[in-house]
C-alpha cells in the first residue's frame, strides 16, 4: 500500500509542475511537443531536419532529455535553435519540474513552437505529463511493426504517430507491415494522426511540416 | 527521503528473490541469461534462430517478459521450446519475483539453459537483478552507434554484447560506426564481449553459439 501511495505522490507531485507548464504555455500561446520512442528511432535527426527547413517560416526551441552526454544537444545547435540539455543521470524519463526549469532558461517569447526530446524509452516517459500541447510517437520501420500492440501506452496518447526510417523499406532491408502497424495504433487510438516519414531522404516530410505549420497557427488562437 | 528509502525497499525485495533465484539455478547448475535492448532491436528473432540451430546440441526454455501481449511467446512456442509468459501490465521492466515463479513453471530440470527476454527499455531494467548469470545487451545498427555512450549502465554491466542487424550495413542502408560503438561500450566495460550478428541473413550467429555452449559447459562444472 505504501508504495502505491508513494507513488501517486510522486504522479501528483508530478501534475502540479505539469499543470505550471500548461498555464505558462497557454499564457504565451505557444506550441509544446513531448517527443517520445525507443532509443535510436531518429528523434533527433527528425528535430534537425524540421529545423533546418522550417527556419524563417517557424522558430524552433529544444528541449533535450538524456540520461547522460549531451551529443544530441550538440546537434541541435549545429542548427543555431536554441536547446537546454537535461541530463537525468540515469532516470528513465523526464518529469515536469525538469521542463518547467529548462522552460525558463529558453528565449520562449521568441519562438513559435518547443520540443521536448524525452529520453529514449516507449514505456516510461508515456506515465509523465510535462504539461506539452501534445505527445508525438516516433517508431522506426527497424523496430518492428507489432510494437503498438506491444507498447500501448503511449501509442494511445500521442497526437501524432511518425512512422519513420520509411527509405529502409524500398529493397525489403527490414520486414515491416505498415497497414498492421496503423490499424494496430488506431485500434487504441482512433484519433491519432500516422504520417510515414523519411527524415534521412526527407520523403514525407512535407505532411509534417503542414501539420506544424497548422498546429502552431491554432495554437495562437 | 521516503522516495529514497521505498525505492530502496522494492530493490531489496527485489534482490532477496533474485538471490533465491540465483541459489536455485547453481544448485542446478543451469545457466540463464537476461537479454536486455530498446524494442525492436531484435531479441525474439536472434532467440527463435539460437533455438533452432542449437536444437539437439542445447535444451533451451524461455521466459518472455512483455508489457502486454504474448505475441513474442508465440514466436518461441513454434521453435517447441518450453515459454512462460509475463505480462508486466506497464511496468518497464521484469522483477525477481516474477522470475521466482516463472522458473517453477518451467521444466527447469531438463533444460541446459534459460533465457529471460526482458521488456524492450534499455534503461530501466538494467536496475533489477533478476538472480541471471549474466545480462546480454543487443544493440541494432539501425539505432545508432551513440547508444553505448547514451545509455551507459546496461552495456557496462552486460557480459555480451550483440550488434545485432549487420546485414543493414551492406550497401549503406544505415550509418552505424561499429567501431565507436565497440570503443564506446569496452571504456564501460573491459570485459565486454562484443558479437557483430545478424539473425536474419545468420552471419556471425557462429560465434555467439559457440560462445553459449562454452558457458554452458562451464556453469555445469
Amino acid at each position: 500500500m505504501e508504495k502505491v501511495d508513494i507513488g501517486k505522490r510522486i504522479l501528483r507531485e508530478n501534475e502540479k509542475y505539469a499543470f505550471e507548464n500548461i498555464m505558462f504555455l497557454a499564457e504565451r500561446k505557444k506550441l509544446c511537443l513531448n517527443m517520445i520512442s525507443s532509443p535510436g528511432s531518429g528523434k533527433t535527426t527528425i528535430l534537425t531536419r524540421t529545423i533546418d527547413e522550417l527556419k524563417g517560416k517557424l522558430r524552433i526551441g529544444v528541449i533535450e532529455g538524456d540520461i547522460q552526454t549531451d551529443l544530441d544537444a550538440e546537434r541541435i545547435r549545429a542548427t543555431e535553435a536554441p536547446v537546454v540539455q537535461i541530463n537525468t543521470e540515469g532516470a528513465c524519463h523526464l518529469s515536469a519540474p525538469q521542463i518547467s526549469a529548462a522552460l525558463k532558461r529558453l528565449p520562449v517569447e521568441d519562438l513559435d513552437l518547443i520540443f521536448i526530446e524525452n529520453v529514449g524509452n516507449l514505456v516510461c516517459p508515456s506515465a509523465f505529463e510535462l504539461g506539452e500541447s501534445g505527445k508525438i510517437v516516433v517508431l522506426s520501420v527497424a523496430e518492428g511493426d507489432d510494437k503498438p500492440a506491444k507498447y500501448p501506452a503511449i501509442f494511445a496518447k500521442s497526437k501524432v504517430l511518425l512512422i519513420n526510417k520509411i527509405d529502409l523499406l524500398d529493397g525489403g532491408h527490414v520486414d515491416f507491415d505498415i497497414e498492421r502497424a496503423k490499424a494496430d495504433a488506431r485500434r487504441l487510438n482512433k484519433a491519432i494522426e500516422i504520417l510515414p516519414i523519411s527524415a534521412k531522404t526527407g520523403e514525407g516530410m512535407g505532411n509534417w511540416y503542414d501539420r506544424l505549420e497548422k498546429w502552431v497557427k491554432n495554437s495562437r488562437l
